[in-house]
């Protein structure tokens, strides 16, 4: 499609209907951070990558997080100088992050004869709320970054950052320049957002673990939120939901060998489909068991909103079969929430009955996901006998419409991922 | 003066006739930077500084320049990303850096129950003309920073930095922290405006030529704009004028022992004026030597427009007696211009008609430097007496109303400054 030559609404749905593969676009954010900015060359690299999509006449926006490790580097040197570290002067602090990757990068540019200008977020018109640290966008008013764009320039937009009511810099939170980008992209009514991470996009399973793991040309939203892989790319959460609920089209690729990464796409009824498409390990995890709970209603409701009040991320959840009136409650939470869980867990445990509670670090979740399970009630079977052949114990067990996920030993997480794998035909 | 009973105009012209000494104020703005915040636990002890001037009733407005040698550090990273280095994006990078310093000096405050809030140039109200890394206030509109003062506030502003009509982020330059202190000072119409450095005043002379040199309690604008010593305390000269002109009262002090500092005021009448305020050694410069120019009109405005169009920073210039219609000129420059200099001299060589250009970076320039001089023809003569007696030849003399600088070897600069130190009687 020409530069300039802007899709309706309906052209834009009957355009992502396309087949991924052949749709060009013709205003596109890209979004870059961490390591693919982490030193001069890099910027440069991502530059010229820039100048070859600009040359070919796309419009292009860019949306620019912290270089490298610097984020932690700033809330490093907070926690050295203060305790208190008020959230005001936090956003301060951390936004400037952003603000000189931002104008690194437009430098870079402009060497290379693209025109491009440099915008905080409150230049871009990023109107957030006042709950600093963890903002939400209100509304997004790009004047300015809508003329660059029609000056032929490239904005280049600070990333998780904007301003309050009160004029105040506020900062969006770890990963906001994910939701910048798909929020950015949604109001300039992009063809696509283009999230460059470090790998080349969204595998069959963890190359690592399995030498023939196959990158998906495609995925779905659903399946991306369900996809917790070590290695495989992990957009902020809040981007993705943005990005599906308003059909915005995620590109996710590598700022590294820049080849044809993964697209996030809603599910298309006409969409060839996979029963699964992933088996992701995790071995991030810890489980919790809460033994002789009394069986009454009210019982789990008090443990994990107890929990929640904590802050506590709370994965999968198992009740057993109760016996005699009482039961056995086991979840599972990040190993660096595991000692809280466990505190909190023990605190309730008189009023809920709880003769006891084990954490147990040495655990591994290997997950199925795909949206054709849905209608494939067998799935959940051919999971358990293959695990079962290779003398593999399951823990713990839970299900969603379109992932299964089993708690095993975590020696044998290497193990379960290539016989599933194998077992569901993801080979290359 | 109780906190909060501000002071008239005119009450602020006798106050500043008041022995310093005993003058309490009521609003003062502090300036931070550079060394005085280069790492968390000179921050900390900067905020505890302040807490000390909170707790005794003053209303304080600090101004925060960058941490340590963070802006040499950003420019290096602009210079190993681009060539072009657009000032638009290099004022964005820039910016940041007093900005972190900013946000890090307010969270140690609140960590001292000092409540204080953290503004970039752009909420504090300074519009600037958008001559980019070098821009100049036009305005000052500092509601939001008066709006904290009232509340019992501590304003910690971003030194250095504006936003343009544009609304694009604009730098005053190196040394622009200062300016903004002294503008702000002046809008605010603060009691006074607290420089903090690393020395401890302005002395006699170079403490580490002359042991028995003295902390001077005071001088006059003029005189602190004559001073070039090495290890003499040199605030931008832009804020110095700023400060001249609008009568704002500057103290130059330590953020590392704390003690009074010097006060740099307007020349008062009444004030008791020793003849010479302080010898200042100064070995950076290299003197340029033209021989056989042309002694006709026009010559000298060629050659110094030449070199003011490079940006050479010109210091003496010394024109000797002319001979047989042609002559000598001499001048010095920064040692670091001098290969410039030199160039520049020599393209000029044929059209004045120039016979050689020597380059002499061996020299040093003694001055002295008092507001007594004026009405005191006997010091120059007491000088060059002073010198001559010990042996020291003189290659170029210069004189201000208030200065009178001789250069000689760089091997005499020591003798010469004790000698002359001496001589006048500046000892403690």
């Amino acid at each position: 499609m020409p530069i300039g030559q802007r899709i309706s609404g309906s052209d834009h749905h009957r355009a992502s209907g396309r087949p991924i593969a052949f749709v060009t676009v013709a205003l596109v954010v890209q979004k870059f951070g961490g390591t693919s900015v982490a030193n001069a060359e890099r910027i440069r690299e991502v530059a010229d990558h820039v100048r070859r999509g600009h040359a070919r006449g796309d419009q292009i926006v860019l949306v620019i997080s912290a270089m490298g490790k610097e984020t932690d580097e700033l809330l490093a040197l907070a926690a050295a100088v203060s305790d208190t570290r008020p959230g005001r002067e936090l956003d301060m602090l951390i936004t400037a992050g952003e603000r000189k990757a931002c104008a690194l990068v437009c430098m870079a540019l402009h060497d290379l004869g693209v025109p491009a200008d440099s915008f905080t977020g409150s230049q871009a018109g990023f109107i957030t709320d006042d709950n600093h640290s963890n903002a939400k966008i209100l509304e997004i008013a790009p004047a300015r970054v809508q003329r660059a764009l029609d000056a032929g320039r490239v904005p280049v937009v600070a990333g998780s950052q904007g301003v309050s009511a009160d004029r105040d810099v506020t900062f969006l939170g770890r990963g906001g320049s994910d939701t910048t980008a798909v929020a950015l992209a949604q109001t300039l009514r992009a063809d696509a957002c283009e999230l460059y991470t470090d790998v080349s996009g969204v595998y069959t399973t963890d190359p690592r673990v399995c030498a023939d793991a196959r990158k998906l040309p495609s995925i779905s939203f659903d399946e991306l939120l369900e996809m917790t892989a070590v290695g495989c790319p992990k957009p902020a959460m809040r981007s993705v939901e943005v990005a599906q609920n308003y059909g915005v089209r995620l590109h996710i690729r590598s700022a590294f060998t820049w080849e044809q990464g993964t697209w996030v796409v809603k599910e298309e009824p006409a969409m060839e489909q996979p029963i699964i498409r992933s088996v992701t390990p995790d071995a991030s995890e810890t489980k919790i068991t809460v033994t002789g709970v009394a069986d009454r209603p009210g019982v789990a409701a008090e443990l994990f909103r107890k929990l929640a009040d904590a802050g506590v991320n709370v994965d999968m959840i198992v009740q057993n079969a109760s016996e005699r009136g009482i039961t056995d409650i086991s979840f599972t939470v990040p190993d660096s929430d595991a000692d809280t869980a466990s505190e909190i867990t023990w605190s309730v445990a008189d009023d809920i009955g709880a003769t006891g509670v084990a954490a147990d670090r040495d655990i591994a979740r290997v997950s199925l996901v795909g949206a054709g399970m849905k209608s494939n009630p067998g799935v959940a079977a051919t999971m358990f006998e293959t695990l079962s052949q290779h003398q593999i114990n399951i823990e713990m067990i839970s299900t969603s419409p379109i992932r299964i996920s089993c708690v095993i030993r975590q020696e044998h997480a290497d193990a379960a991922t290539q016989a599933l794998h194998e077992a569901f035909g993801l080979a290359g």
